[in-house]
């Protein structure tokens, strides 16, 4: 539980039922984090109505009322030229005032991500950031990125990510030396295209003292749990990623015709525990790294459960003081 | 069954318990189709004695001494330069002097690629071949390529894939009008990289009449059957194959430990199905596409089961003139 109050403005508009699940969240995640603070941006008629049955959130958070909505479906260009009088606007923007020490939406990814960076803009040597998510494995989760904000990348940009990443695996996780592969289609040096033998070139010459280099990963061995951190641009990342989903939602919807309904009895408490492990709600949260402030993304069709678990996540992320982390890493890159 | 005779030219030294699992996928093969015959290329003395056991291979197959083997660990380049005297090099040369109407090797992938290039040539117009494999969905099997041959791409070579993708899921499938899409990080136009809308926008404004373009698709939609060829660059592919790969693996064992003994044996017939459905020596295959001469890989960990469908999958090609109807795609495009 922590001590200092931490502020956390939201995008109340965006995703599935919201705001309704993101006051259910909320008072969930209260529970854990007493000293949160919520600065709410929406229209106010709608989040008051509905901010009547959680008294502990009323308690715990102020509604700010913004005339506008960036919709699900809007292209992030659209979104960012008309959106300033949005609730997603105005919650980046608070953050930028130092009125809050983090933000959160549900909303809309691409606008998301071009809003906060002309809000935020990036740390100093950042070109690109990138959007970094939690993959389960064996031992527990890794950490991906990117997973689709930057459909083309340069070494410095990978190098760059390799940082961040690890900074967050700190964070997240609190890995005091997190090892850190690049995606690749072999293990051999010469395998892959230029911009990784560059990369792979320049992380293993570099005598890194914050996290630990271990070469080229491929993508079977993802959810092996040999690393903890996973780099690649985001096109491969996001290809990655939703072939990953849909090959878990094809196995189990066929295992699950496989069993009729005396075994699924019988291994219930089994069954169980395996579907709280890959509870994607739990690992609910896609973190914007590379900016001047950290920005987290909830899954819009998550539920209320899923919501909680993207603000515990905001609180290690700002308690662990995630941004000076990632500029210790790109210094040690540097130096 | 075939009536005319299918001539597969085989290395039979590549792959893991070669080539006692190739002589026994062979008689596994032969009654599904008695027609073919083999010319076995491996070092006589060991073909020669495991032969013995295999009455009927013996009685439809040749041996022919070849001195050298590709490693399986060796580069490309290196198996290039120096195996001129290898069972891979000297099968795939028999098939060039039009003594066999297929080639097949369980042997080294990269090898293999380099090889069989450097002796059967690629047809005209086409400057990358593909590797193509089979991939499990809900309603059958798509076909994805490329698998891992060109780790870049241009838009010729994606336009290309397409052509001989659906042209292979004519022959394998005997699909009249194959569906082909683009693997993609978003289903809109302007989504992923200027080499994916050029072909995108080309093959949007072709008109095809030997099979039909569906746009982009995504990751997690691989498995759901609306598409019957998925083209890719190798990179992309190879990543993404590994990764359902891989996916499947953690999902299958970690289901498998949340079951109890008891209800393992009460769903024994239910899991058995589902276990065969995703049977990988199934689809046991990948198909060098693009040469003047059709190449099959078999993978080098499979068994005879395995090997005898990669067998069956080279039938399919010869008897449906795979590389006839990979021309006739190659001209719709032209005109």
């Amino acid at each position: 539980m922590s001590l200092k109050k931490v502020k956390i403005a939201i995008d109340a508009m965006g995703g599935e039922n919201s705001p309704k699940k993101i006051f259910e969240g909320i008072n969930i995640s209260l529970k854990k984090n007493p000293n949160n603070f919520f600065y709410l941006y929406g229209k106010k008629d709608i989040l008051e109505k509905d901010l009547s049955s959680y008294s502990l959130v009323k308690k715990n958070s102020e509604i700010i009322n913004t005339k506008d909505v960036i919709l699900d479906d809007e292209s992030p260009l659209t979104a960012a030229k008309r959106g300033n009088e949005s609730s997603m606007w105005k919650c980046i923007e608070c953050q930028k005032e130092n009125n809050a020490d983090i933000s959160l939406s549900a909303g809309n990814t691409g606008a998301l991500l071009v809003i906060s960076r002309l809000i935020l803009k990036t740390l100093d040597g950042i070109s690109k950031p990138a959007l970094a998510g939690l993959w389960p494995n064996v031992k527990g989760m890794n950490i991906v990125l990117d997973l689709g904000a930057n459909i083309e990348c340069d070494k410095k940009n990978l190098i760059d990510f390799t940082c961040m990443g690890s900074a967050l695996s700190k964070s997240l996780f609190d890995n005091k030396n997190p090892r850190v592969a690049l995606l690749n289609v072999g293990l051999e040096e010469n395998k892959g295209n230029e911009i990784l033998k560059e990369a792979f070139l320049e992380l293993k010459k570099d005598k890194l003292n914050n996290f630990e280099f271990s070469g080229y990963i491929e993508g079977n061995q993802i959810m092996d749990g040999n690393v903890d951190v996973i780099v690649t641009d985001g096109f491969t990342g996001n290809i990655a990623l939703k072939t990953a989903e849909g090959t878990a939602n094809f196995i189990t919807k066929n295992i699950k015709k496989s069993l009729n309904i005396i075994s699924i009895l019988i291994s219930y408490y089994g069954l169980k525990k395996f579907k709280e492990k890959l509870d994607p709600r739990k690992y609910n949260g896609a973190i914007l790294l590379g900016l001047q402030g950290p920005v987290v993304k909830s899954h819009g069709s998550t539920d209320s459960i899923g919501f909680a678990h993207s603000i515990n996540m905001c609180n290690k992320i700002v308690e662990s003081n995630l941004i000076e982390k990632i500029k210790s890493n790109l210094n040690t890159i540097k130096s």
